[in-house]
């Protein structure tokens, strides 16, 4: 019986110094997640990241001016752009893309034509609600300054994809701030590699589970039984009550009651993913595998509120084949055998939405309007409290991502 | 000035000629749209019918039997099952296909699968809407008997598709007497080359436009730059009011205005259709092939009615791809190459459906009710009217037509 | 025989004089299609258009500048904005809505919104595949100038309803054109009353069937008996080859072949539909209207061309009922009895789409580019040729449209 | 210090004490999860099941019988139906519902009607897959002999509402050993009160994330302010791998890797969901409560494999308004205020599928096949080492539930 108190005492003591083990951050490399001890399923790549997907690229920008009261048109501003390229900046052509639509209270331009064709062209595109025109044309500006004023080149470049979400807890959304030039410096800000997460481009103003959301992202590497491919998710995360987040099984939003946005609770707010992958599949199996965005949704609690535009992309960087005359030779996943790329969207785009609430740090807007960073300590309470919380953690070191 | 009045002598001459000469028919060659003069657009293949798509089979069974009142269980029966295999009787595995519901109040089972996978495996049966399920399940045990009791080769076989239209207004729809044994004999009896039409199998029973419908077929042979792909349509016809009745633009239906029902006009009844064709087509294309079948609807007046199950099925016989592991490896037409495949299932259907009633022959069924058959003098009359009715009327004699 | 060559000669001489015979045209009310003769079925409005929907109003901005080679961003300028807003400009919430999509190549913006909830607020947008954008943002900004800086007033309309067609064959579509002001002058000039048909607002640089096409209107009244609803349809009509053309029937494509586009054949074009009603209609029912333009579409010979943005939305002005707490308590159609209203939409789509041809005149674009409109003897001539000349033509003098 | 090594002392005999308690079961009350201490959010109806909303009625028939070796035709036979009816047995009309397929391939019939109509009448059905055909017909059958040969009243049973998971590793399920009279028996047996779970009905031969599955339930009342609405679901379960197995945050199925069927895991089966609630919600907002299923299930570990039948019907009890001519007057919950809905179909789900496995007892079939029931002391086990066991696990005394 001795023993068994001991036992007891080493571990109580051993707990306590967990608990009050300072979690290191370099200064240039944020936490995530799995930094602070946060438990996920499957292996991700070296970035652990969309751009994890050869070719993805990434770009912010992000729009962060004045404080005090709304003055409609003036600010304050808390918003900005993001673009997913899924080949890279300067590939003009079309992938395969399929959508899924969980809730639809939200916009993604440029949906009908994928729903078609099952083809995307140029980048998928981030931002706050009131932005979604200025960015679809200033997609269209920036391929004319790319491409040059020739229709023929252009021609596929008509439909632009821009998803939202709706920032205006922090943000002047109604002043439409996003000019041209800031989604071309998104644009143009493009790269693979690491991701920055939180408040940065369209993500910026967001809100997630009543803590600050905004961007976060997340990969999975595909066993080579199952073909060894790459799958990867980035998220704008601006959805969900704080009652219903659940991290790795733990119900985090019951043990921090505390910490709400200033106003009290939220809207639904939206969520948007966009997944990505290497492995060669056509159009109808991505719709499948957005929709499972759904199921990833679900993991961190989330029920897809009424007003919570929850749209789902999935793409495949996947040659499209080789047209010769009107055919195409191309080739793709038996629909039988999606298993693998299925769990990956799941579990990439659970931890993506976990990483962008990890990375929000407390933000105030207009009005004085406030919404709380999600502190590291307290996560890794309630994920000590219900046993899951990564025995060592240690900041992610991921080697060979640049 | 005289000459001109000569050919118009000529021309009158020829035209009364025209007027009073008798359609010709072959005992054994029921006649067809094409035999009576109306003109349609684009080039059929030898049988002008969906079995010009190299593997398609088709097989009725015709039940007729008992006259006077309803009895329900005993009778009057005027119902029958149709099979339709795209690659014949003896293929058991999938080929590439896509639905379209126009309006749904009507059954298509085995309609999930095929959204989900973009596959469908053995035949699509018609019937009449009483006999669904046991058409459904007797498929399965026709593929029991076909491959033997193993689990591995039946598994494919475990979501039969099967559509229906409603015969009640001749047929004893609610006596349900369509036995395993009648499901069989159309599944045996389905053969290439020419496709009975009208009042046979699932047709047996069934009204389009007030006048006697059931099943139709047609085809269209692309140009060779289009790549020579053939495409045929099969129809089940139970729909449409007599006034929207139009036939290669002729207000057919208010030409002729009496020969209905003998209970007055008919509900909306439903139009099934199924389209194959031998090109390479996704799944995904195969969807929007299927759509099409509105159009092809709507030039002969239909308008899809409110209690109307209008679902369009569209299949490709071309293979779907050599497996290699998870990958399939298939060739397939650009998404915006398929207008040759979209107008040639518009003009198949179209055509089909003409055929339908055609075909139809005056039957009395249940209660004494009785649907007229569509005269040929009578629509000779009114395309003549309006200047449609082709000049040459002959029986087409479909060379290489088996 | 003498009286038979006496009859026919007289015949001619009536034919020829009636070829001869010209059109009068009132300077201010420009011709349309029931105005040369075309027949069409059912009974329309006042205005024989959308705005004999009451509460309907329809404003047009329309810009032309320019001529000769196209220089990117300086023109020539042929596009435009057409606003339609289902229950006049100073209406601010929602009505029900549905859409369809025949054809998704193409955009509508606010599609999710609508089809998550049934709901539509604010007017529906048409322009140029490059302006969408800007007008998108631009209904925004109309809305915070209406009614203030105040967001909970505006929260209604963050997601505005945009569509488009594309007419780069005319303008400069990728020198985006359209600004702000245009948006709000089309918005502004909205009124019910005549709606100014062809060559504005949205519909300036457009074509359908190879002619000049743009933006045509119609409308129908419901017999008393079922219910005396009004439906009215306006579109863009930008979509269609020669060859398919069919008015009333008549093969008028395949009669005109000459008065080709300068260039040849265009490209498939799109499709642009709103129909109202003021039947107190569900939003799953007005899906259900909305795909009914079909139908319509497929009357005047159109099959959706593989590269077609043939969307359509329907909404419904009735009253969408009262709340009381979270509870609304409404009148709605039997969605069992919605085959008046689906025939209503599906002829007024017909002949909105035949009078945006009709309204066509000759224009001449960028690079030279011509689009012929169609001659009005020309469609006579054809309708003539088939019978289906109505026998007096006569104006429409629509009394008691404003 | 003292105290506190007290306090853990304490409760480490607290824990062993409960550890060691042993379940009380009533013979005649089969454990329940809530019996086992399983947490979840929420507040159950009365029974906890479906027929907590006022009127629906669940029926059961059960076919086991046989041993050995798979004599396709023979058996063994391990494989059911079960009845939902949304109003009882006596009643013949429709209600309201909505469909949404998160996988589709599986099967239910009477979908169309469904999506198109937003109605559904008789019952839902669920079976093994083999015999969806003999159930769908047997349902009109059984109106037949419910309401007379009359066939106005029949006509609105014509397009019965079944679906099916696949029973094959324990069921003969190509024997098709499901008879007319099974179908009558489970719609006889149909009642308000407990439903009986696990393998009974169409759960019989079923298998959830490689546990014994089957039919489980539950139910979620709405608090006042709400409305006071009642949610309830039922499940088949017959889906979902070891691995993936979630019950209230807590990996169970990694940890019980043991007790796998016979023959390693199966394949991903599917899961069937029907959502029941009082609430006067409209098809298209029940479209949405049947999604939010896809929550419930990604609660429970499940991703919707790719050859996942998850296939999810909600219909609302709620009286679908009195027609005056072809007008309805309805009351109806305002889609903006649907969150509350959301949730308890979110958590009925969940808990219903955990319930469907913790019901589950071990089951030898064909071939000697062999699945094992989840032990409750080993889910209680897992419970407790990630401190989510309910303190006081004590039998659910239903009060009010007959």
């Amino acid at each position: 019986m001795t023993s068994l108190i001991e036992r007891s005492i080493r571990s109580a003591v051993l707990l306590a110094a967990l608990a009050l083990m300072p979690v290191v951050q370099a200064a240039d490399a944020p936490l995530r997640a799995r930094d602070l001890g946060v438990p996920f399923e499957g292996t991700p790549g070296a970035c652990n990241a969309i751009t994890d997907v050869a070719g993805v690229e990434v770009g912010h920008a992000t729009l962060i001016s004045g404080d005090g009261p709304l003055q409609m048109g003036q600010g304050p501003v808390r918003t900005g752009v993001t673009a997913i390229f899924p080949k890279g900046r300067s590939h003009s052509g079309f992938v395969r893309a399929g959508v899924f639509v969980a809730n639809g209270t939200g916009e993604l331009t440029g949906r009908a034509m994928i729903d078609e064709t099952g083809l995307l062209s140029g980048p998928v595109m981030f931002t706050g609600t009131g932005s979604v025109g200025v960015v679809r044309d200033s997609v269209m500006s920036w391929y004319r300054r790319q491409l040059g004023p020739d229709p023929q080149k252009l021609f596929v470049h008509l439909l632009p994809t821009v998803g939202e979400t709706y920032d205006g807890f922090l943000n002047d959304s109604f002043g439409q701030h996003v000019r041209q030039s800031d989604v071309f410096a998104a644009m143009d800000a493009a790269r693979g590699g690491r991701v920055q997460e939180g408040a940065v481009g369209g993500g910026t103003g967001m809100i997630a589970h009543d803590f600050k959301g905004g961007i976060g992202t997340s990969s999975r590497r595909l066993s080579q039984r199952a073909g060894g491919y790459m799958v990867g998710a980035i998220v704008q995360a601006n959805y969900g009550s704080r009652a219903q987040l659940t991290i790795s099984g733990v119900p985090v939003g019951r043990e921090i009651q505390d910490l709400m946005p200033s106003k009290g609770q939220r809207k639904d707010g939206s969520l948007l993913v966009v997944i990505a992958t290497d492995a060669p599949v056509l159009p109808d199996q991505l719709r499948r595998v957005a929709l499972r965005a759904t199921h990833g949704m679900a993991r961190v609690g989330g029920m897809s509120g009424t007003t919570s535009g929850d749209i789902f992309l999935a793409f495949s960087t996947a040659e499209p084949g080789a047209p010769a005359g009107n055919l195409i030779t191309a080739q793709y996943i038996d629909p039988f055998a999606m298993n693998p790329i299925f769990e990956a969207a799941v579990l990439a785009t659970e931890e993506a939405i976990v990483n962008a609430i990890v990375a929000g740090r407390t933000m105030t807007g207009i009005d004085g309007n406030t919404v709380q960073g999600l502190p590291a300590e307290r996560l890794q309470q309630a994920l000590r409290k219900y046993g899951r919380l990564n025995p060592v953690p240690k900041i992610t070191a991921p080697e060979g991502c640049q």
